[in-house]
């Protein structure tokens, strides 16, 4: 039995079925690291499968307790120190834009000053990937010149024994992102910015294609061009190179603003599997895939015309930052792929689709 | 002789000798690569030995000549048809913002639209390093989907029998680098895209340090960060990864706006030298250096409280973009290093200073 429909005008969907139990995890299943902080968001959440559970790298969100409106206080990693500081900024005159909740615009330099929050990563465990526990402590915490701001949006990739994370690192020196490997989920080793400023969004491929290590990422040039999907090739996973332009946005439709990869890329019959995100120019964060070739993954086969998911759920619609769905991994039961994504800069939850429909359901270009 | 003044503030400068026969190179030497088109610059030449002579390896901008001023002819590579294009833009009523001469801005999206002419590399060969002589033909032209606006700025590294060559490749897709290699000049061989947009001013050390190759760049972040100077290290200078920030800006000083690598790293006794081009907050481009440990380059020893070269001479001062020096490499005879820099994005120009003298200019930071 399908469940892909087609509409009048022949576009045909999918059907996306969404865990009865969402949101997954909120704020307030997550006790803040610390007392005077306070918990703003659980989301965009790396997944990986480890000794028969199910791991939700989270991304919790977290800023200090406001006292008084007249002050801002800002978190941020001191290096120095090895600690983290909370900065206090006097908005008495309203010195500060802060329309955009996740961040704080000084009006003297209309230039962005600090986040409003600090994320690191804590790590949640499942064994039926529904209901999960979250650790006591954080998983991974600032702890670099390149991490002052918070680390972000983690991406898990399985080679062999190891695990390794990419994730966004934010400072003062730009929007990087840095790789970081595990095998035990208990002790982490950093490896460094891989992808130097502005940067976002780095999927690592989980085996080697012909002799290199390939990953999407997500370059944002300044004067020209766009925040569109790039590819590259390392013999280390440390080192990358030969950086190709790999999928762009499209006028009129779901991506049309800008778009990044997502899920760690699934190996299929039909080729690689990428779930990614993408925005269109209403600010609507939506899912959808790109199939590229197995043997050269820098050739797109298909793509979705329409989203795999799209905001809908009152939990998706509403939050500290709405109208976002955004994942960073999925886990595949025979032919169900289970899609993990942060709803709304907020929670998590959880939804289900057929591999063999979304595969059949992407255009070829 | 020591030719280092101190001014009452106890600041050093160091004694420049410009070549008396400057500018070395102007627009009016070159014959444009076809007849519609007019040179606008010959400048920012990467510099190599070979065979005894000096090899400048300019950057040309070009244009189509403008027969209508309510048009503008706007030059691109076609990847497609493997040629270059002209193409027109409907000016009647202004719909172009051509106040910066360097690119065609729209005013309907407010974006970057085109550069107003396209750079390509040329070389000029000398026996002295004084008197040019230009090739006829291009050396390289734009080639591939990330060079369509042109390639410009290159460098060259040699490392025993190869000359590497960075340069900065200008699309729709962004501002990139990328990497070239070549044994003989005459024939060169593409390498791919090393730097993702948006990034410039790659310079490759010439010798491996440890078991690793050595590069700075210079990416440009959007929202957070600057244009400032990166390091970032490579098993086989296609693939880099351990970017860490090396040198930014400094507030109320010649570097306070922007900055970025110049001439290769020379090895001295005293570390790596490395002659840098920044921008102060009134625009000026000045050249000074930066001395980084021998052992680990990552570690900034000392640098320039003022410029070596600032402009001052009318070739410097007026131009396509006046009030620029630039540098993208220098010779070194005994302890006399040339320079060789772009003066106002149109011509090339020299200028001897005491290697010695430039070291003990330098302050520790």
């Amino acid at each position: 039995m399908t469940s892909i429909k087609t509409d009048r005008k022949g576009n045909r969907s999918v059907g996306v079925h969404r865990f009865s139990e969402n949101p997954l995890l909120t704020p307030r299943d997550i006790e803040p690291h610390r007392r005077d902080f306070e918990v703003l968001g659980a989301f965009n959440a790396g997944v990986a499968i480890y000794q028969n559970e199910i791991l939700l790298l989270l991304r919790v969100a977290e800023r200090p307790v406001q006292p008084d409106q007249r002050l801002i206080r800002v978190p941020v990693w001191d290096v120095a120190r090895e600690a983290l500081s909370v900065e206090t900024l006097h908005n008495e005159h309203g010195e500060y834009d802060v329309s955009d909740p996740r961040s704080v615009v000084s009006k003297v330099t209309g230039r962005f000053a600090y986040l409003s929050s600090l994320s690191y990563l804590r790590m949640a465990r499942s064994r039926d990937g529904i209901h999960f526990t979250v650790d006591a402590d954080p998983f991974m915490f600032p702890a670099t010149a390149y991490e002052t701001f918070g680390i972000e949006d983690p991406r898990i990739t399985q080679i062999e024994d190891e695990y390794f994370i990419t994730y966004t690192s934010v400072s003062p020196f730009g929007v990087s992102v840095s790789l970081a490997v595990t095998r035990d989920f208990q002790t982490v080793r950093r490896l460094g910015v891989i992808f130097p400023p502005e940067n976002k969004d780095v999927v690592i491929f989980p085996e080697k294609i012909g002799n290199q290590y390939f990953a999407l990422h997500r370059p944002v040039p300044g004067e020209i061009g766009g925040p569109e999907i790039w590819i590259a090739d390392s013999p280390d996973l440390v080192h990358w190179g030969n950086h190709t332009h790999l999928l762009g946005v499209r006028s009129g439709r779901w991506d049309s603003r800008r778009l990044g990869a997502g899920a760690v890329p699934l190996r299929t019959k039909a080729g690689w599997l990428e779930v990614y995100h993408a925005a269109d120019k209403q600010g609507r964060y939506a899912l959808g895939a790109v199939l590229l070739d197995l043997v050269d993954p820098r050739q797109v086969l298909a793509r979705s015309s329409h989203p795999l998911l799209a905001p809908e759920m009152p939990y998706e619609l509403n939050g500290f930052y709405g109208n976002v769905v955004f994942t960073c991994g999925t886990a595949i039961k025979e032919d169900i792929l289970h899609i993990y994504y942060g709803v709304a800069d907020s929670a998590m939850a959880g939804a289900k689709i057929s591999l063999s429909e979304v595969l059949s359901s992407l255009s070829t270009i």
